[in-house]
């Protein structure tokens, strides 16, 4: 008999689901045998996502049993019971309980946990950070969000919140962040970010600026877009810094749009995280291997971790 | 027959030592059966420290046997294999292997771990950290040091060096730090550089002042005195208001002579620190309630926690 995992994605305005084989999981790239990536609807909310994603499941499955299903949910979760506390792109998530949702679907035992802790769970297990006890997973794109493993299991926190280097301060004189404090890593070092202040210095409507265009243009030796992309990569290598300080984990993997911004960017990450690091806190800071499919990735490290052990 | 743990402490220019019976451990306030404390000799090296406080635990014993020796040490140790790195007081401590020697000599189990790591499981088992499963524990005093628990355990790291709260970057535009680098907590709110950053503005010797005397002149409403202990209040208000986004822990001890500053300072450091967590990130900042005694009471935690289990 064949054990089968159902990996599911809540990915805000995307849905993925992919089914693995447990028997092929030792292997150093196990393969999907079967994946799906939807659109969520215009208009959807939490019950119709919900749905969508039962009925992605069931079609992978054709008609075979999980033994478990890990969920990836872009959003907090109070992972102890299983429940989503809310999204900030669709409505109607406000405490819903995934978890039982889809242990009654399924009938099978069921994991839930927010996106960044599961990506972190996913490059450990299957990715960048295979081989070491202590890690920290940073993701940089619309925003920042991270995800602790820590003594050789995932780190969640008191109530599931920990990993939020995004919204640690690194510059208190820096600008203005929507959370209401001045220069977060996420106000310095996020795409949208960014490309609102290149917008603002150089006079252009700030829909006409993306994260993506920063890089390029800074790729050209454009200015502002120049300063603006290397400031954002020194705040998050303070921020990275200062992690290792305070946790001295052997290594941080780093995923999301923002790191496909060129060498640059990544050696001065590195540089000034390791300026930062006290010279005894040593770690190397690598690229995430997973890319898009790290939360499903990790909902399946989640059933591992978490099921089976 | 009466079980007794041996707790020992080098602290710099301090030794201490202890015996508790295990058998008062489950009381709300253990008491030590017998108690030591001798100041190290002008000339002191390692290998004079340790014949001392070895022969301080034989007094303390009486002849009797302990179950099990607990030691905390002023400096990086390496815990794993037992080994001291060195000793920023002391010469002659690079890579003591200070468990095997005390092992060979007491001929039981012995841990050794650093001072910030030891108070931290000390405040935890028996003072102030009591009933939380993460903690952080901070010692202001004349360095800023820390230690975790995390996951009702200690955490120390991938090398043992978890925990240099002092050494995060709060104010890249701040005073430059003996480490290299401006604006870390330490360089802000370490008694000894509040003292030196008076003494300078106010055109005095800098021997003739302390942290101590810094914070008798703000109780004064001395404007300097006020100025500095505000911004060291300010600074570690950031730094565990961002160790706080990092990790979510549910309670934050804070000890050692700084925290002694009174209550305007122990309001700036909460404040700060609960403006800079996020909203959804909730602690209290409590003080430590073992005093001197944290790496006595730590080192018997240590073979609680690490030993008996």
């Amino acid at each position: 008999m064949t054990d089968l995992i159902l990996a599911c994605d809540f990915g805000g305005t995307k849905l993925s689901a992919a089914v693995v084989e447990t028997a092929v999981l030792g292997q150093p790239h196990p393969q999907w045998r079967t994946h799906l990536r939807r659109f969520s609807p215009p208009g959807a909310t939490a019950q119709t996502d919900i749905a969508m994603m039962m009925q992605m499941g069931r079609e992978l499955l054709a008609g075979e049993r999980p033994s478990a299903v890990g969920i990836s949910f872009g959003g907090p979760v109070d992972y102890q019971n299983g429940v989503v506390r809310l999204s900030h792109h669709v409505p109607g998530w406000e405490n819903v309980p995934l978890q039982a949702q889809f242990e009654e679907a399924f009938q099978v035992p069921v994991r839930v946990d927010n996106d960044a802790n599961v990506a972190a769970l996913g490059e450990w297990r299957f990715g960048a950070g295979r081989g070491v006890a202590d890690m920290l997973y940073v993701t940089v794109s619309t925003g920042v969000g991270g995800g602790w493993i820590l003594d050789g299991r995932p780190y969640r926190g008191a109530t599931g919140m920990a990993g939020e280097i995004g919204h640690t301060v690194v510059d208190p004189q820096g600008p203005l962040c929507l959370c209401g404090k001045r220069g977060c890593v996420e106000r310095l070092a996020s795409g949208p970010y960014m490309a609102q202040d290149v917008a603002a210095a150089r006079g252009l409507p700030t829909e006409e600026v993306t994260g993506k265009l920063v890089a390029e243009w800074a790729a050209m030796g454009q200015e502002t877009a120049v300063a603006i992309l290397e400031r954002g990569a020194w705040g998050l290598g303070v921020g990275i810094g200062n992690a290792a300080n305070l946790l001295n984990p052997a290594r941080i993997v780093l995923g999301g749009g923002v790191t496909k911004s060129g060498e640059r960017w990544w050696q001065l990450v590195q540089q000034t995280a390791h300026a930062i690091a006290l010279p005894e806190i040593q770690f190397n800071i690598t690229p995430a291997e997973l890319g898009d499919d790290a939360p499903l990735w990790g909902a399946v490290g989640l059933v591992l971790t978490e099921i089976v052990t």
